[in-house]
Order: structure tokens, then C-alpha cells, then sequence
């Protein structure tokens, strides 16, 4: 297989990414390839030995993925071009014939053990935890008999042959991981009605009403922000830029306009896709075909007429 | 001469609006016409017999003229070509012969009063006002001995044969009228890069916050507002249009976006034009040259860098 | 009767003024005297010579009143303690034997003219208008042959021995005019939960955004405004304050925090009064008892619940 | 010693958590326990057993440090008294006798990574890292022989029985970490004139404005927010709460006024302590003794004579 059919993604096998990965119809068509972490992943992309990577970039129990937020942030120009939303259970797998009674040792990703904290203090109150570099690690240690039991999706039990002893383990409900499919810019996912885009946006040192102003770029537009998240520039503290997700396309006016508002006042703006959103129920079903609710005046068609009462008007016509 | 070279004016002769429509260098070349009233001589261009008309739209003490804001926002459109100022100082006319101490009664316009209150209290004290339809309608009243004096323009006087016994009588420190020439629907006047744009708005019935979304509107482009006058629809107490006045042209983008942001969100608008503006001085000097202070990115090339930008982005290429 | 149990109002005798005078219950225990002037009428409060004048304030097809708003923002302090409104509509008062054919001319307020404008020009058309100091004056001037017939309230006929020989004559549906009875300063009229306040705010010159940082004082605390005004400071062209209506009483916690926001943000800030909302519909009735809809958190009991809570959280108790 | 006299820390020994703590005075006189986890140094502070705890909030080149924001957000409410910002700078830490060219592995925090990775690529680009629990783990496991070097504050090499072999390490030019000091609550700490104000804001779910509304509180009461931080809240997908930071005190009463328009408006606001501002320079001194450039209008005094006037105004004599 050539590069173009190469999809890289946060490995190892059996990860949550692997399986957000394999919900995708192309994943099918691809060659799936892990990389140990989401800038390997990223930069196999960069680099051209991959056409996309899948990453994860937001968590609902544990928030915002900064190793993603901070790669798409800076280095060589990447953009965004799907997402997948999948929900987050754990299984707790461990070696054939262990019973809940011989687990002395538990592991799993720094990220799955406060979001299986209460199940294991109310079932294995005993268990020591100790951190592995992923879930799917997590299950290999078990295998070698270094832990008794990992916390991994059921999923990665055949890939290391363990077995699944209690399986839908989530302290939250509705816990659930969005990925992104990251590839090197081009024309942006093509517009269905129910687009999300994400940007970066970097403010002015000084000036304290800056972060104000940034989302008054939006609402005066009738862009709803979907997510907004400070990230450090790394310029020193107090110093921050913005990830954020707005309804809708770049190709929609009210979205163009915001963007040429934003890049026209701010000091940098990176844009980083627009693409079809991902349902926002639990069951990670993607494109929800619901489009966002516009405020009057602000569809495509408002924007035109108003461009043509414009010419009108420089014309002496209006 | 053909109506193309007649311009009507609010008169009758030897008004301050005369004055003011003689300091156009055009003047000289046109057929100058008084009318009765302001929407006289608005009507006699909606109808075609005039090329324009100057009233005065606005004074630095006595504030809008209501006749002129009500005209232009209503009935068949109009458009603003040029404006004038004209600083505001009255003359005491009276009959040749006649002495302050001679003087029972005095007159004039009733706009005048209040600018000429104060200086009546402390000379003529005595003295009984009685409004006039115009000032100069007040010197004609005058002449026919119906009054001992009218405060009018010093230049009245010759018209109506009358003598000015005291000049330069204004109670406020730079009195000023502004003056806006109106004409039918065309191409707006060029733009000078020191401009100034007139408009009408409607907003919504039952939107409290609809005033402050107008005034983003403009904020949110950098675009400063000049003055804002509140009118009544006619459609019941507590129903208002706004009478609104920008820095700019709308050749200008910023200018431009907000007024199709406006256009757009805004249950009507009327574009009255952009023109020139004359010098904000006490001297009445007409093209101050002086734009507006500019907020970083909104001149027209940030405007076009970022539209730039986003075809840019929509091409994968930013 | 003494000074306090004496009202001035915008005379003379005959005028809309009056009837709205009328209308308050206290009018028939009080001494009514009509004045020249709205200054006349507001002075005679000022020097003690009178309790309270009742002078108009708003139509709803004219606007406002510039006399009374400059009157109430200059000069030696007033506050309005009750508000009026009445519907406005004209009869056409003629002497005795008037017929319609026989009108060669009319006479009215300079007011009463756009008001009637329309009927004027459908059943009188060869009539010719000239204005007369007052409505009531028109029906004085009939009366002494000046004019054959004089636009005025139905209620002026009696006094000026005239009759009416048509009656409600507007142009404008609705139209009505409100009044306001204006006192020397003690405390603003009782809360009734339905009430309106009255403000002049100056703004500070050289700040592009103070009339948005205004209403965003309103706005921020869920004040909705009723109407706001620009009037000019007469330090030149382009200054002006602002004549402010808002929901609500100064009583209000809302209410008094925005007018604090504005007291310390704003040059100058004259507090006019809070008193009780007239009804805004076509009948004139006063006290529609209808409170404004409160945006969630902005009652007194949202407002001293969050300072309990400040106190708590200073406390350490939070 | 007493549980009054104990401070507990994110452990082991010889982090950059402890040097931190050891700058403040009182450190001296207290009994210093390292705990596993930021949640378990807290839950000391919760339980009893400790007075106060230091924890990691916030990195300059990492961001905030989600553990110790969703620790302060929920559960059993804390305070936070004190803020102490140290310069990060790792030292390579190894065995005594090893040599760069000796060191095929390197260990650390995982956080610590992205802040060596330039250095690492640069120096020893075929070093295999593995993460390990935290820095001082690192250099423990170097000591028990399982790496051959370890990244970590040179402040650990004495503990751990290791030798400094690079010093001064990190990538971005004042990386620091900021650290808190939360105990249970109680009065906020005294006001200095410079201090920060911290809280979490939850938002109303279904709206697209809420956030706006939320900076606008701030906004309109001239307080400056310092760091803002959306978290998701656990209840799906898109649900985010803010942790904020702003200049002031809460006994300042523009930050005061800001906390009240919150907690009225906003479903839940937690107030997290008011405490003197370490400096922001990379020389991690505390307590710059700079205070916010307040706005006009917004000073104490403000605050003050905007209420007397309010008083003056309901009493008539304003």
C-alpha cells in the first residue's frame, strides 16, 4: 500500500482510537497503522508517509486532549476533516480464570483511572493502580503477568488475549470520546448543514477586553461557540490562545465573516477544517444531520440580499 | 433655466439656510428657490422640479430638526450629497431710526429664541417675543411695523431693508447649524477618506436589546458613531426608528459590513447617503480633510487581506 | 390658596395640557395656571411659586418635546413624580356658522400641523395653514376673525366660544402625548412594580464606545431601556447627552445598580425621578399596572440573595 | 506535630510540588507530607488531617492542570490562600559515573517530556524515553537501576543518591509552574492591593450567549479576567463549566459587583479564594506588590460615592 491509503492513529492496537477509527466506512480500505503517540501520529501525516491520522481531541469526563490541541496548534499546518464520537466503557480484562477476588493489582491510562475511580473503590477497594502508557499497554502488561487486571476496552480483549471479567464500566454516564481524522490542508470537508469548525486564535498581549471581542466576532454574526479551551503560547504565564469550535462551515457567510473579523484583529488565526459534526448523543453516532438554529439574518440567503441592497445602494438603486 | 439647475432651499430669502446653500460653490450657477417648509422644498426635488434642496438638518444647540429627520425617513427616498455648516449668530434688525430703548416687541423663529434668551434678558428685558414662521419672515414683519425688531441673519437685512442695530448675538459659544444638500437617488458623492454616512433604522417591536445589537453592529467594524437621534415610528408611544450618523463612506468595507449587518438583522433600513464632512470647527469650514482614527484591522486592505485569507483557507491553501 | 396647592401647566387655558391636567384626581383641589412657556411653567416650580408643573414631554408622531427635556437636564434641578398620557385628536373649531366651504383659512400649533396634514390636504385643500403660538391660541385668534378655523381640542370650544365642527381629526392612528408633572427634588414617587425612570446621562468626549458602555450598564443588569434621546450640550456640533427612560424604579436593586454603573463611569448623570408607568395604550389610562418581564436574576430577592452569598463567601461560610 | 501544623503535597519527595512549598516561610515550622496524587493531598485537607495543601494549577507551557481544577471545582468545597510560582528548569539526573554517551534511556513525568523534547533531540536523539509517575520517580528508578537517567529539578539529585550531570534544561525560554495552597474555608486572605480572585462558573446549558454574558459581568465592572479554563462538567459531550481567574479581591467591590452579577445569573458559581498574585516574571518571586490599572470609575472610592449618590437620590437631595 502507498501512503495515500495509510491512516495512522494513536496506538497501540486495541486502543479506544483504533476502534473510533474502524467506525469509519474507508477505515476498511485503509492501512491502519499505530503510532505511539498523537505527535507521531501527527507527524507521520506531516512528513507524508501518512494521508490522515485519527487522534483523539476531547474527552467529556476529562476534557480538552492538549497533546492534540497543541500539535494542530503549531508546527507544519494540518486540518481537520471528520470526527468521530465514540462512547467511553470499560471492560476489565485479565488473564483466563482469574476472579474478581485474585485481583491485587489494576492498570490502565492515567485518563481511564478517574473515570473508573468510584466503580474500583466501591468493587476492588484493595487494588493497588498503577498507570500504564495506554489502555492497550495496559492489557499487554496483564498478559506478561505484571498486573492482574487492566481497564481497557472490551474490544482489545481478543488483540491480547485476555478475557472481559466485568464489562460497561464508566463512572459517568454519557462519557464519550471525540476524535478528529487530521490531514495536510486542502479544500475543507464539503458543507452539509451540520458543520462544526475549529480555529486557533491568538490575542493581543495587552489589551484586556481581547477575549470579549473574540467572541463578539461570532455573536454579532449568529455563530454559536461549540467549545472554547486556553492553551498556554508558551510565552510565559498569563500568556494564552484559544482553540475553539463554532457551529457551522466555512463556506457559510456568517462563518466566513466571523473568520475574516477574527483574522483581521487578532495577531494569528490559524483555521484547522471545517467538517460534518458528529451526533452529540451518547451513542456516537456521526452526522446528526441537525444544523444549528440560526438567528434571523443570518443565513446565506440574508447575506446575499444584503450584499446585493449594498450594491444598490453605492449604485443609487436601493 | 431647467429644474437640472434649480435647487430649492427652506426660505424664505434671508434665512441662515441661504446663507448656507450660497457658501456651495454651485450656488453661483444655480437657480436658488425658498420654499415654505422643508418638506416644500424636499417635494419639489421628489417631484422633479429641483435637482436638491438644502435644509438644515441639525443645530449644535437646539439639536436635530425634526422636519428634515422625518422628510428623509420617509416617503419616496431621498439621498445626501454634501452638508454645510454654518456658525449661528443673529442680528437685531430693526427699522432705520430705531434705539434699543425704542423696542416693545421683538420676534423671530422660535428655534431662535432660546439662542438668543439669554442676551434678551439682559438687554431688553422688557421686551415681548412673539414667534415668526422664519427669521427672515419675522424681519418682513418688521418692515410692516408689526414688530420693533427680529433677531435674523446679519445678511437679512439688505433683503428687507432693515438695519442691523446689535450683531453676533448667540447665547451658546459655537453656535453652528449643519445643513445637508438632498437630492434624488444616485451614486453617493465620492469618497474623500474623511466622510461621514446617513442612515435610517428600524428595529425590531419587542427586542429590549435590539439599540445595543444596532450599536455592536458598528462596534464590532470599528466604525464610530457620529450621532444617533431617536424618532417616533408613528406607530404608537414607544415606537422608535434611529436616525443614525457614521465616520465613513460606504465605499469603505468596514462601512460597508455594517451596514449589511444592519441590513440583514434590522427589520428596514434607509441609506441616506455618504458624503463629506464639513470641518466640526466654530468657522464652518466645509472638508475638514481629517479621517477617522482607524482601529487596528479595519482599513480596507486588512478587509481585503483577510477575505484573502479565507479564499485561502476554502482552497486548503492557507 | 398658597404656592402648594398650586400646578402650572403649559398654557394658556384650552390645551391638550390642561386636559391631561385634568385628569389626575389631586387637579380638583389644586389652583391650575397656565403658563407661556414650558420654561415659564417649570420656573414657577423652581421659585416656589408653584407645587408642580405639568408640562408635555413626548408624542408619539412628533417626538419629544425639546423644551421640556432641555428644561429638566439644565438648570436648577426638578423631578417628575407622575407621568400622563393622553390620546391625542382635534376637532376643527370654527365661530358659529362656519361651514366647511366657507374655511379660507386655519390656524393650529406648529405641532398640530403634520398632525392633521393628511386630512387637511384631503378636505380642505385650498385652505392655507399659518401657525399660532399655541392650539389654544388658534381658538383665540378665530374667535377675533383672524382665522376662520382653528385645530385645538374638542374640550378648547366652550372656553373660546367656538364650535367644533369636526372632531378627532388625526392622521396617525394611536397618536397621544405624554405629560409629565415635575417637582421640586424630595423622594421619587412610591415603587408600584409597574414604574419608569428618568435620567440624562452626559458621556465622556472622546470615547468612540461610551454609548454602547451605556447600555451595556442597562443591559448587564436586565434594565430595558424605554426610550433614549440625544440631545445636544450646546458645547458645539457633535457633544451630546443623552435623555434616558428605563424600566423600573430607582427603588429596584437592578435598577440602582446600573444608575450607580452609570454615576461612576459617566461625567455627569442627573437623576430625573422614578414614578408610575402610564398606560401606553390609546386611551390615555394612567397606572397599567403591567411590571416590566424580569430577565432571571435580576429581582430583589435574586440581588439579596447574591450579596448574602458575598458575605458568606467572605466569610469562609460559602 | 498536629494536623494543624501539616501541609501535604503532590509527593514523592524531591518534586518540584515540594521546592515549591519550601518557599514559603511558613514551610519551616510545618510538617511536609507528599501524597500520591493531587485528589489525595486535598482529600487530606478535606478529611482533616492536614491543614492546607500544595498543588500544581498550571503550567506555562503545559496549561492548567486538569486534576487540580476538577478537584477545586467539585466535592467538598476548598479555599485557595496563597499562589507561589517557580521557574521549571529540569537537571539530567544519573548515577554518579555515568556519562552523557552512557544514557540509552531517560524517565520522567509525562508533563515534563514536551519540555525536554527539543533538548533530548538535540543531545541524545537516540535515548529511548519511557514516562514515569513523576519526576521524583524518575530518579528512583535511575537510583534502583531501571533507566540511566532522569529529568527532574536538580533539588532532587541529594535525595535520591544521584549526580546532576545537565543542568538548566528547558525548552521554552520562563517555563514556570504555578502552584496553590488550599486549605478548607475560610476568610480569603488578607487584600494586598494586587491579588487574583478564583471561581468556577457554570453556565445554563441551552445558551449560545451565556459565555459572552458571563466575560460581560467582568466587563462592565472594569475587572480584568487573568485566566479562563472551560472544563467539561461530566454530563456530555459539550456541557462545559469555567474555571476563572481575574484581578482583584472579593472585598474590592468591582469584584464584589462582578461575583454578585454571577452568582445571580449564572446556575452555580463557586467561589475558590482571593489571595495575593505571585509575580509573573520567570523569577518566580512572589508577591510583585503590582496592582491592576483600574479603570476609571471602578476604584473602591467610585463604588462608594456612586452609592451615596444613589442614597441622595430615593432621600431627594441629590
Amino acid at each position: 500500500m502507498t501512503s495515500a491509503s495509510r491512516y495512522t492513529y494513536l496506538g497501540p492496537e486495541g486502543t479506544f482510537t483504533e476502534a473510533a477509527l474502524r467506525t469509519l466506512p474507508e477505515a476498511a480500505t485503509r492501512e491502519l497503522v499505530p503510532m505511539v503517540s498523537v505527535p507521531a501520529a501527527l507527524d507521520a501525516v506531516r512528513g507524508g508517509e501518512a494521508a490522515a491520522a485519527l487522534v483523539p481531541i476531547e474527552n467529556s469526563v476529562e476534557g480538552g486532549v492538549t497533546a492534540t490541541l497543541d500539535e494542530l496548534a503549531t508546527g507544519k499546518p494540518l486540518m481537520i476533516y471528520r470526527e468521530v464520537l465514540l462512547p467511553i466503557a470499560f471492560a476489565l480484562l485479565v488473564r483466563p480464570g482469574t476472579a474478581l477476588t485474585d485481583i491485587k493489582t489494576v492498570t490502565g491510562h492515567p485518563v481511564a483511572q478517574p473515570q473508573v475511580r468510584n466503580w474500583l473503590a466501591a468493587q476492588l477497594p484493595h487494588a493497588v493502580w498503577e498507570s500504564s502508557a495506554s489502555n492497550a499497554d495496559g492489557a499487554r502488561l496483564v498478559r506478561e503477568g505484571r498486573y492482574d487486571a487492566a481497564f481497557a476496552g472490551e474490544f482489545a480483549a481478543a488483540t491480547y488475549g485476555l478475557q472481559p471479567l466485568v464489562t460497561d464500566i464508566h463512572d459517568a454516564r454519557n462519557a464519550e470520546t471525540r476524535f478528529v481524522l487530521a490531514g495536510r490542508p486542502a479544500r475543507p470537508a464539503a458543507r452539509t448543514g451540520a458543520d462544526r469548525t475549529s480555529l486557533v486564535v491568538w490575542l493581543g498581549d495587552d489589551h484586556p477586553g481581547a477575549l470579549l471581542e473574540l467572541l463578539q466576532e461570532f455573536a454579532v454574526r449568529g455563530v454559536n461557540l461549540m467549545r472554547i479551551e486556553s492553551r498556554p503560547t508558551g510565552e510565559g504565564m498569563g500568556r494564552y490562545c484559544f482553540s475553539v469550535d463554532c457551529e457551522g462551515h466555512i463556506a457559510d457567510r456568517r462563518v466566513g465573516e466571523a473568520l475574516m473579523g477574527l483574522k483581521r484583529t487578532c495577531p494569528k488565526v490559524r483555521f484547522l477544517g471545517s467538517y460534518p459534526r458528529a451526533g452529540d448523543g451518547p451513542d456516537g453516532r456521526t452526522g446528526d444531520g441537525v444544523g444549528p438554529l440560526l438567528r434571523p439574518g443570518t443565513t446565506d440567503a440574508d447575506f446575499v440580499a444584503a450584499a446585493d441592497w449594498l450594491a444598490r445602494c453605492q449604485d443609487g438603486r436601493a
